[in-house]
């Protein structure tokens, strides 16, 4: 499949959605890849089944705080030098690389590296959607190696890592990250065809793109953009359930930028009744909690959506005031395994409260 | 010159006092040279001289807070570690190593990379003391880059910097020692035999060795042992001019541990007069006021000496009580240049009174 600019926009409005608040706004990506594609140009999307198994294969995305990365722009080679680093490292060309997330800008980043080393993307990620932090990855979860991971800025700076273990490599590339600006290109866990085939999020970057088609059609059609969205979720490889949590305004909203993350809460006020919503977010939105009582849990994906155009609202561009639907959607399977939740699940973001599935929680079957 | 194990012991006591305060207590790496040589080894010390124009040759040391590694006892094989990546990616096996600083711990460090890796050590350092900041070295003075670095910690972590300039590769090589645990081995600024001839500060292994031997010959023989030790700073390629600064009791210290540094201060009370000395210090002693008035400045060394034994105290090794004096030694002149200052003078540390050279604020002259 050949992706040409309308295709990338609405893949940036479905890696907005499946960003689950984060993974960074994808605007600044869709102008840097309408500069690099021209009016014409497309991009190869393959399947996974398409890699050989000897095929070299590498994940790539951005570390920091999104709050950041909306205000210090890429000076554009960060993802190439990083690539031909790993590269050289590895001893061979790349045959193709994928986004490490789908979530947010990191859904589209590898679309640009894709175009400027010659090489497909292939139509798969690590996550299914975005978790701040890098050992948080089905990767991970399979036990493969993080190492040798490459991170690149916009000066000029270059820094290998070749950690002991996935959670040392997650904390030397942060704190890299923060020293250079909080946000810097990531090489990491550089991949084997045989390994993608046996543990990638497989078809994230086609549901990614139907999900923001069908926003866009669901909208420019004059019906209920959210009816369309749920239509797409329901069709897509890996997210079967959805639905709307709440309804409401934006009333509080904290939000740091602490340790190279975005960290934070907000509360969203009911129209016309008693009742809020608080979600709490670590660059992605972790817990939804309606007066109280548990709604949604990471990794199940909670996104805060304009309730007039159905455009996903990334933590970063939260506001005061805005009026949202809070969007719950259940996370591909691969995420819900007691392997995977230790690593990705509300425990591993020091939330107490054991993970119960979104469609159970809200009576969804 | 080949050096057993009383030079090593007499090197070990000469580090301690040209670290200013800093490089680390040098204790540990003693008694790790003691096993790794048993009683009869001996380490090869050779002339800068003798090195070729085309020899490759490396620097090494310890990056961190002395006060962690008092306590963090290091695995062994951090430093041949860093070595052998150093090597893959330069291309070739090092012709021999010295310390980046030759104060403190660092000062000795070498020694037992030497003999892991049956290459001599260079009379020489970069500091001709020791300083907190990796870019605080005459190499940068020199303009001469810091990149490749090679990091690595004892869980077996390894971190290559590439930076864009020798700043960052600080700021980055702190950040990863942080997280990794704030004592981490750190090869940087890779050099040709011709570089080192060039920007070398020479001679200062032996000077240390010298200086250490001094101050055991002067105690052991009942005599004063600060006696010996002028006499030798006097006999040293480096060190011209040095005296007493003052002579009391700590009486007050703070002392932290923060963004991967010792930082505080000791204040010293004289015997039977109102008078008294603060020492500021950021792992190396920076300046030194008595009752307001500035009698010694970075790059000139600042060190606290047992007025008993002779021996030096490093900061983290400084206790209330401890009787004192305060010794102050003219820097090497290399350190002394505008282009040096610039780098690693008062300014450099936030303090604002202009470098005045010890021996003219004292008189010494």
């Amino acid at each position: 499949m050949r992706l040409g600019m309308t295709d990338l926009a609405d893949l940036a409005r479905g890696c907005a959605f499946l960003g689950s608040g984060g993974g960074g706004d994808p605007h600044t990506t869709l102008v840097e890849l309408e500069a690099a594609l021209g009016p014409a140009g497309t991009v190869e999307l393959i399947d996974v089944d398409a890699l050989s198994d000897e095929a070299f294969v590498t994940p790539c995305g951005w570390i920091g705080a999104p709050t950041v990365s909306v205000e210090k722009l890429p000076s554009g080679d960060e993802a190439i030098r990083g690539l031909r680093k790993l590269e050289s490292i590895v001893g061979r060309r790349a045959d193709a690389v994928f986004p490490i997330e789908v979530g947010g800008s990191n859904g589209l980043a590898p679309m640009l590296l894709a175009i400027r080393a010659g090489v497909p993307v292939v139509d798969c990620d690590g996550m299914g959607r975005a978790f701040p932090e890098s050992q948080m990855v089905i990767f991970n979860v399979a036990k493969i190696k993080a190492s040798p991971a490459v991170l690149t800025d916009d000066k000029g700076n270059c820094v290998v890592i070749e950690a002991a273990d996935n959670v040392a490599e997650e904390r030397i590339a942060r704190a890299v990250s923060v020293v250079l600006g909080a946000s810097c290109h990531l090489m990491e866990y550089p991949l084997t065809g045989r390994q993608v085939k046996a543990s990638a999020l497989r078809g994230t970057v086609s549901d990614a793109l139907a999900i923001g088609r069908s926003i866009r059609l669901g909208r420019e059609s004059g019906k209920d953009p959210f009816a369309s969205l749920f239509a797409a979720l329901k069709a897509s490889h890996q997210f079967s359930s959805a639905g709307v949590l709440f309804d409401g305004k934006i009333v509080d909203l904290h939000r740091e930028t602490r340790d190279g993350f975005s960290l934070g809460r907000a509360t969203i006020q009911a129209f016309g009744r008693e009742s809020r919503l608080e979600v709490e977010f670590k660059n992605e939105n972790l817990v939804a909690r309606q007066d109280g009582v548990v709604r949604a849990l990471v990794p199940d994906l909670i996104t805060l959506v304009d309730r007039e155009t159905g455009e996903s609202i990334v933590t970063e561009r939260l506001k005061y005031g805005q009026r949202v639907k809070v969007v719950g959607a259940s996370a591909p399977r691969a995420l819900r395994t007691p392997e995977a939740l230790e690593i990705l699940g509300p425990r591993a973001f020091g939330i107490h409260t054991p993970y119960e599935a979104i469609e159970v929680l809200n009576q969804w079957a």
